[in-house]
C-alpha cells in the first residue's frame, strides 16, 4: 500500500501540500516493544500505522500504567504530535505491540498543512474526536464495570488479537493494561481458573471457556 | 458583551459566514438546575457562555453521575453539537450549575461553516482539545487518586467557585460530581468531621480547616 492511498485526506491537498509532505515524510519498521513517543519529552510526529498494532498508554507517578487504546492498520495516532494542539495538555507513551511498519509524519509539515486546509483540519478533528471517544468509553469502564468484566474482556480481546487461546501474558502485563495491580490480577485469574475459564502456568493465561467469559463480560453489573 | 467580542475566531469568518451565524444565532437565559443538553436525544448546539457556570457530565444504567469539567464565562460547549463530528460516539448531559446567559449556534450552521474555514476548524479542534485534557485529568485522578484527596479538593474548589464556606450540598450530590455512591461520600465527610476539617448539619457541609483540606489534596498518594 502506497501513503497516498493510506492517507484518507490526501485528494484533498494542493500539489504544493502533496510535496510538503513527501518530502518530509519518512518510513520506519519497529519491532514489538519498542517505545516510539514518550510523553512530552518530543514531538515524534503524526504516526500513521500500514500494518502492525501500537498500544498507547500513560504512566503514574508510582510506575502504574494503563492502555488507553491501541491503534491498528491505517489508524493515525496524533497524540504524539501533540504539540500541533495547544490545548492538549497531557502525556502518553507509544509502544509497538506486535512489529509495526508505519509512516511518521513531521509535526511541523502538518500543523503548516492543516493551518490551511480545512479538510485537513476537520479529518484532525475527526481523528481527535475518536481517540477522545475511546478515553470515554474506558472511563465509564473503570467507573461502572466490575474487573471481572473489564479482565474477561481483555482476555477475549487479547486473544482475538493474537489468535490464539493461548496468551503469553504476566500479571504484571494485565495489570499495565487495565491500570490494576498486579495482586488484583492474580486474584481475579485464580478465581476465573477455579470457575474452568482458564488455566494458568508461568507467564501463561490459556482461555479454557470463552462462553463463560462471554457472559462475565455481557452480565457485569456496576461496580 | 457582544458575541463578537466573545467568539474566539469572529474577525477570521468571511462577512457571508459572519451573517449566516448572526442570521441563525440566539440568545437564552437559564435557570440554575436547567438542562441544556441531554445525551443523544438532541444536539442542541454550540454554547456559548456570558455569565454563568454549566457543567457536564455522564450518567450510568444505574443512574449514577460523574462531573466530567465544568464550563465558565466565554468558554465554548461543543459537546452539546456532538452531530458536527462523526466520531464523537458519547453522551453527555449538560446542566446550569448557576443562573447562566448563553448564546446557542446552531449546529448546522457552524458545520457548514466549519467545512469551509480552516481557522474555525482548528478553533474547534483546540476545544475538543481542551476538553480531552480535563476529561484525561478526571481520569488520572479516578485511577491514582485517592477518594480523601477528591474529595478535599472539590470542597475547595467548590467553596471557591461559590464564595462562601457554608457549603449547600447534600453527600448526594456531591457523590453525583465525584462519581461515588452517596454512603462512600458520608464516611469520608464524617472522618473530615472527626478531624475538624469540616462540620455537617443537613444539606450543608461547613469548612472549619481550609489548610487541612489543602494538605489532604497535595500529600494523597497513589490509591
Amino acid at each position: 500500500m502506497d501513503f497516498e492511498n493510506c492517507f484518507p485526506v490526501w485528494k484533498k491537498l494542493t500539489d504544493a501540500q502533496k510535496k510538503r509532505i513527501k518530502d518530509n515524510l519518512y518510513q520506519r519498521h519497529v519491532a514489538k516493544g519498542t517505545i516510539l513517543h514518550h510523553g512530552s519529552m518530543d514531538c515524534t510526529g503524526l504516526l500513521l500505522i500500514q500494518k502492525g498494532l501500537l498500544r498507547a498508554y500513560i504512566l503514574s507517578d508510582q510506575g502504574r500504567e494503563i492502555t488507553l487504546y491501541r491503534l491498528f492498520d491505517l489508524d493515525l495516532c496524533l497524540l504524539s504530535a501533540s504539540c500541533i494542539i495547544r490545548s492538549i495538555q497531557f502525556d502518553i507513551i507509544v509502544e509497538a505491540q506486535k512489529d509495526t511498519d508505519l509512516w511518521i509524519i513531521p509535526s511541523e509539515a502538518y500543523q503548516e498543512i492543516m493551518a490551511q486546509s480545512a479538510p485537513v483540519a476537520n479529518f484532525t478533528n475527526e481523528v481527535i474526536a475518536a481517540r477522545f471517544s475511546e478515553v470515554m468509553w474506558l472511563m465509564e469502564q473503570i467507573l461502572w464495570k466490575s474487573f471481572d468484566s473489564r479482565l474477561a474482556q481483555f482476555l477475549l480481546e487479547e486473544s482475538s488479537l493474537e489468535e490464539t487461546d493461548t496468551l503469553k501474558l504476566t500479571h504484571e502485563a494485565i495489570g499495565n493494561h487495565l491500570g490494576n495491580p498486579r495482586e488484583v490480577v492474580t486474584r481475579m485469574l485464580r478465581y476465573f481458573q477455579s470457575e474452568g475459564m482458564v488455566r494458568l502456568s508461568r507467564g501463561i493465561v490459556e482461555i479454557t471457556d470463552k462462553e463463560k467469559l462471554l457472559s462475565l463480560v455481557h452480565t457485569a453489573g456496576s461496580r
